[in-house]
């Protein structure tokens, strides 16, 4: 875990790091975050989670506390501090600390930053990872999942439930009977015809940085991408499905809900992408080729 | 404002009351609260404010961190610390600090408890207040509103959209033009034979306390209550219309949107139950008779 924090201007011991009781993300979950890759000391796709970082920003209509010189210095220094190679960097910003009211007031506040680094074991290759089992639940969460905010208590007890049922995510499901996308992580399947399918970032689910990194390398690898919703019965039916966040990477799904997916293992194309993402990483992390499968961390 | 805290077992000065940066609340909504309405340095309908604590408790399995006692204790102290006379005593109790993970393990965590009070102005009487306007909003919310939790950002959201507009509150509006509540206040309409109409708790809102009070009040004034859902159509067109909470008390509503409501005045059924409130919540503070109106604070 964090050893060193970063709050509001200082390095601390994360044992003792804290935030003001009214700081509006303790009392109204009113603030964003970003969870960053980084493998051998670099943060993966940084531009793009800062890119959210500010939508998110921009659509709670919180101000940029600093910019983006300034959060990059500080996230590597966390990394430094906490001796991080392989691992997660955590940002949240929140609107600030004021006597608590719903209605906000931008001028009086100063928003709040938060900063921890952890590490992480980025598996080699794919050869070193297993499926898991998700279970499917309602989707109850509020109508903005696009903004990526600290709101996510429906995401804690539909990720604990898993848990409960030894399984390791939760795949939400619409009214209608389609997948959204999971607690912490985006959805996909592969098709009959060996299409990969996810929901359209448009169709109420969070722009997930390693999906569209993803699509991308599938593009790469000649692998068709579809992204229209698909329904749990169809994921069950699917040759393949899997999963993608910063912390799960490309993680292959082998049972949803009491149903096997497949023949219960990675199947090859999951695993072509995770290799392929793997080899990304460790490619924009400064290793000269990531095709050497360098074992890392 | 509240100038004392209470966190975790130390009353401090507030401008240095702190949590861990991992107490879930922070990080993900993960806690709930409580506020209650102070008179006459006595809290009004405490009991009924720790039932509906225990149901939300209950609800994300966050275990009751102490005996209502001694958050009783806890409470009292933390008013007569503040020197609140008339006023609020805001309870926060959230699963604990732990290392960020959306999967919780109750056994390793503590829950952790603030608890502010500062001071109210509560009106001598009905004559002293005047209507307010309100806007109305699409509800998007999720869908346990009926656990009273801090993950309350598109409240946020909504009440400040209404200040912006000039506007004290949001009502809320569910997808078939049906009011739900209120950003923090339930909501209420006198309809054309003068019963008073809301939404039925069971019905996706938050069972607010001055509104269960104020159905037993209604009662005692052979006023009828009708538990039923309206539209903002009906709003607009509505004898009378107000909104209940603690803080809020009961509130007449002037304006809806553009819509001036009855003669733009408080209404006469509003009127009558904001002074038997008053009167209810004095007597309960142990004045003598409610009816003598002192003026309080």
């Amino acid at each position: 875990m964090s050893r060193i924090a970063y709050v509001n201007g200082r390095y601390s011991a994360h044992s003792r790091a804290s935030v003001h009781i009214d700081d509006r993300a303790h009392t109204f979950a009113d603030g964003v975050y970003e969870v960053i890759l980084v493998v051998n000391r670099h943060m993966i796709d940084l531009e793009d989670h800062f890119r959210r970082l500010d939508r998110s920003l921009c659509e709670l209509d919180i101000p940029r506390p600093m910019t983006g010189r300034v959060l990059t210095h500080i996230m590597n220094r966390t990394i430094h501090l906490n001796r991080v190679v392989d691992g997660i960097v955590y940002l949240q910003i929140s609107r600030g600390a004021a006597p608590r009211n719903h209605v906000f007031d931008n001028a009086s506040l100063t928003p709040g930053v938060v900063c921890t680094a952890r590490r992480l074991d980025v598996p080699a290759t794919s050869r070193d990872v297993s499926g898991v089992e998700v279970i499917t639940l309602p989707d109850t969460r509020w109508t903005r999942v696009d903004i990526k905010s600290v709101s996510l208590l429906p995401n804690v007890l539909a990720r604990t439930r898993a848990a409960g049922r030894g399984a390791y995510e939760a795949w939400l499901v619409d009214g209608e009977g389609f997948v959204t996308e999971c607690a912490a992580s985006n959805a996909w399947i592969v098709d009959s015809s060996g299409r990969l399918v996810t929901r359209p970032v448009a169709d109420g689910i969070l722009r997930g940085i390693t999906r569209e990194r993803l699509m991308t390398l599938a593009r790469e690898l000649s692998i068709e991408v579809v992204e229209r919703p698909f329904s749990v019965a169809e994921a069950k039916q699917a040759r393949e499905a899997f999963l993608t966040s910063t912390t799960s990477l490309v993680k292959a799904v082998s049972r949803i809900d009491e149903t096997v997916v497949g023949n219960g293992h990675p199947g090859h194309v999951t695993c072509r992408l995770l290799d392929a993402y793997l080899d990304f990483a460790r490619h924009q992390a400064g290793f000269p080729d990531g095709h050497s499968r360098v074992v890392l961390g």
